[in-house]
């Protein structure tokens, strides 16, 4: 009756067609009792809890999707807190019993949304395979012998396996989306600082990053508006500016030369190269960059200063409990003691010259497309060498948070015997969140990939994420700024786009001006008058671009409200009534398109 | 025949009036030898050599005042490099040739300023106070038994006693700051990456900032324009987007309660009282803020990790030449010892929760006004209690670049008996450089404490600096949004300001229209048409802010070009000719107001 990916759309249309909260909890008790994966959770909510949490939810809300997430089930990374149940971060010894929810989960409960469980992770977050952790490995829900990503493993396998709608993970190297490419979904890498860290357990707090596993862009888009905003309590949350893209032309940055590293995957190099074909079809630039100094600050993360704050997170606990850390992960926290302050010092000074070096990539692309990871692994090939395969998941995740980068890993299809699926991640500057979800979910869609474990699921069309509105406004065109027409380039020039063409209503008279360089029309409104409508185009510009566009438009020229054909009244170009006295009208012609044609030498 | 104090305004009238700057040089060179301080310079460059330069520059630029510094005298701090001139950071061992001029120097030069010499500074920058050097301690121009402040010692001096237009210096705790406090000067102090860094001797590399010492904040500007702008090659310049604060009602957050420290102080403390009082006079509201957080951010500068900057800045030499250190500097520097990795980013954690403490004070004020140093100390005083006293010069000063501020200092006056003058300074959020300089002109002519040694000097009017007019566009209000009219708070309240009263010209007819609510006009021009004008208001929007208001204007009204009766045309309120047929003529009114009020009940 449910589909196997419990997606948003498809629980609101259950809840719209009567569907209970408690009709939607049974159904994720029966299947997580029915899981074949037993490491996925490290505390799922008892069955009793969840019945309860669903019954308060009604009585809170009764109306079905009266809240942003009435009634949509989600899992937590288990270094995340959910009061009422125990935090481990992996590490039984560290377990303690949180006060009070974690920011994130607190908002997400606010907006009707019920915890199933916390899920297993690389102890500490300090890994991207999934099997370092006394839990258990959670496996790739494609097949069972691979690993599941991680470290946030048990997350992203709950929600590819239909347990949850969506689940929380963190992402301090690239724990929130190699897991969303193992398993065929989307992971949702907010900028640093967009989303609150309070309540959970720091990897390395100035880069950790709290990320969403959803089954579409737009689900994860939606879930994160819900996580974000600023918390003064976290030190690293920031008050953000939405960064805006091109609307259209996107310059998207590709790998190129010795760069383009796959360690042998042939399948995952070919899919990242029919994502570039996808990337092109739907008219984005692809632009070949040089992502060495990516992956020099890359590579910081590990081998330099920043293995200290794993260290700084855990140094009491480590003193006491050293024997209960897992061998990796201990050996990797160890690492951090041969650090002084004047390394860790340095260790910036390099990243910044890094920085300066990426700067003149990003002038060259509006956002980088890469493999989420180039590979993928068995368990048993990842455990006879965890350091060094687990640094290959992380070449192209690594460097997004030391460098402030937004990030969001879709699916990018399965290989050509349709066993495992891979992923690719567009990465753009920071708090180009918003801006990078429409081109991420046409991504997404172009790649047929289903979602989760239902490779042939259909992306629904309720989820589909359009450019944002609100950061633009519109102005009505009639003349020599219409498409094609003389004076077009000042509107795309200014980063404007057309968002439809159409007609005024019938009470509006178009005048050809007499003596305007480039030729050009008077609209005017005459209430008195019954004609056909005026050809018009509804162009959107950036606010700042309209002001100044309006300012440079001559007298007898203006704007104010115009009219449509469709009943909607939008700013537009009219003209003084003094300077079409006498002049001749042009209102049979029906727009000045069809005038100029007629009119033209050519014609 | 010049002035005591060369500020720019003088020297270029002196060379429109003719002069050359070989005057110029040979006044400097004079002055120079008459100078009664032997601490000011290190290398001061060689008169043969500063006569070559000015030569050189009217050859490259025969035309006076060609170039933005067109034969401006300047001195540098001698951990900045120019080439020519050795860099000795004040440790005579540390010495080297530069092969080329920092970024700052060339940009400088490139702009017709000629270098007069290397100025003395605490050794590696490390002081407030100007007596921690081996080439002695240069002293306040008011008192030669009291310290100049430091660590850019020299190049304040130099500017106050009349030998440059300006110097620079460099800011890392307050070093471009408190010596432009202690000589009557303004200390333009940017933003940290807003002036590049390549080619200075490190302090902390993480938080040092060049900074200029001019006598008057129009002056400081100017120069810090021709040095600022991106460098790739420092890691931590940045690309501005310069920040706004509101045109006029400034908050200005002052400190209160037990945050007043003036370490018993009484003259210093009477004078920020003063300034007070001009910033009220000046139309800002005075807002007592919590500067503790600010206070905790500034202690951990020299007691946190952030030592271990200068550590790392000269850690190569300190191996090899110890003995070579100025006493005190090599104790604060080798403290830097005791600290590690974790030390190192748990520093951070501390001032990143620091910093949102001080977001919830920066949520209402603007700027923040504090005294630029409490006290002053002889150099007696000084060198028996180094530290501590240093300390307290570093009060106010230490956080601003931790914390990512702009400021300025700039002259408060003299204290009762004419003895000794005090600063303050103003600090607003990153690059807020240019718009607070408006405000700190003002303040700085409110002072009436002349420049630099003459205190009698009035401040030219040539460099007055007012608000910038680019980042707003005009509009013209005619009816409900003329000052105190019922829409008037749509302006205020989007950031406006109202930038003249005037009137259109002959042609303009005013209507009032019907059933608007509030009651509103409607201006047309008819060309055909002799009036008397219609009263307008000329209101400034912020880009953004007039898009909105724009999009917002209900039909019949739009904005279109108006002509005003001293002949400029501005975007303003017009009217659809439709709507005003039939209606009520208020032309012979003269405006909307006098109808208002010639038609209101109690007229």
């Amino acid at each position: 009756m449910l589909p196997t990916i419990l997606d948003l759309s498809s629980l609101r249309a259950a809840y719209e067609a009567g569907k209970s909260p408690l009709d939607i909890i049974e159904i994720v008790i029966a299947r997580r009792a029915a899981s074949t994966d037993p490491a996925i959770f490290i505390t799922p909510t008892p069955d009793e809890a969840l019945r309860a949490e669903a019954r308060a939810l009604i009585e809170r809300a009764p109306e079905p999707n009266s809240l942003p997430l009435w009634g949509i089930p989600f899992a937590v990374k288990d270094n995340i807190d959910v009061s009422g149940l125990p935090t481990t971060a992996a590490c039984p010894a560290f377990s303690y019993q949180p006060e009070k929810d974690a920011t994130v989960v607190a908002r997400l409960r606010a907006a009707g949304a019920i915890v199933i469980g916390k899920t297993n992770l690389d102890q500490f977050a300090t890994g991207l395979n999934g099997t370092r952790s006394p839990y258990g490995a959670p496996r790739s829900v494609f097949d069972k012998n691979y690993v599941s990503g991680g470290s946030s493993s048990g997350s992203a396998v709950a929600v590819a396996s239909g347990l949850a709608s969506f689940a929380l993970g963190t992402d301090t190297a690239g724990s929130g989306r190699v897991p969303a490419a193992f398993n065929n979904l989307v992971g949702i890498k907010p900028t640093p600082g967009l989303v609150p860290n309070v309540g959970v357990v720091p990897a390395c707090r100035s880069v950790d990053v709290v990320t969403v596993f959803a089954p579409t862009v737009g689900d994860g888009v939606a879930i994160r508006k819900v996580m974000e905003g600023y918390d003064a309590a976290d030190p690293y949350s920031r008050k953000a500016v939405p960064a805006s893209l091109p609307a259209s032309g996107l310059r998207i940055g590709v790998l190129d030369g010795a760069e383009r590293e796959f360690f042998g995957n042939r399948q995952v190099e070919a899919l990242y190269d029919a994502a570039i074909g996808s990337a092109r079809a739907l008219g984005a630039t692809v632009v070949p960059f040089d992502y060495a100094p990516f992956r020099q600050a890359a590579e910081l993360l590990y081998n330099g200063p920043w293995v200290a704050e794993r260290l700084a997170a855990v140094k009491e606990f480590l003193e006491t409990n050293a024997a209960d850390f897992d061998l990796t992960v201990r050996a990797i926290i160890e690492g951090a003691r041969a650090y002084d302050a004047v390394d860790a010092f340095e260790g910036r000074y390099k990243l910044e010259a890094l920085r300066q070096k990426t700067r003149s990539e990003w002038d060259k692309v509006d956002l980088l497309m890469l493999p989420t990871s180039p590979t993928t692994y068995t368990v048993e090939e990842m455990q006879a060498d965890p350091i060094v395969k687990n640094s290959h998941f992380g070449r192209y995740t690594n460097f997004a948070n030391l460098l402030d980068c937004a990030a969001i890993a879709i699916p990018a299809g399965f290989d050509a015997s349709g066993h495992l699926p891979a992923g690719v991640m567009l990465v753009g500057p920071a708090f180009t969140d918003d801006a990078m979800a429409p081109f991420a979910d046409a991504m997404h869609r172009a790649a047929e990939a289903g979602m989760g474990k239902d490779r042939k699921a259909a992306l629904p069309e309720k989820c589909r994420v359009t450019p944002p509105a609100d950061d633009v406004v519109p102005i009505v065109v009639v003349g020599a700024h219409l498409t094609d027409m003389p004076l077009n380039h000042e509107l795309t020039r200014a980063g404007g786009y057309m968002l439809k063409a159409g007609r005024t209503d019938g009470s509006y008279r178009l005048f050809a001006l007499n003596g305007t360089i480039p030729p050009k029309p008077g609209l005017v409104r005459d209430p008195d008058f019954a004609g056909n409508g005026v050809e018009v185009e509804v162009w959107a510009l950036p606010p700042a671009a309209f002001a100044r566009f309006v300012q440079n438009i001559p007298a007898p020229l203006g704007v104010g409200k115009i009219t449509l054909d469709d009943g909607t009244c939008v700013t537009g170009f009219l003209c003084e009534g003094h300077a079409v006295i006498g002049g001749r009208e042009i209102t049979e012609f029906g727009g000045w398109r069809n005038f100029i044609m007629a009119t033209s030498p050519a014609a």
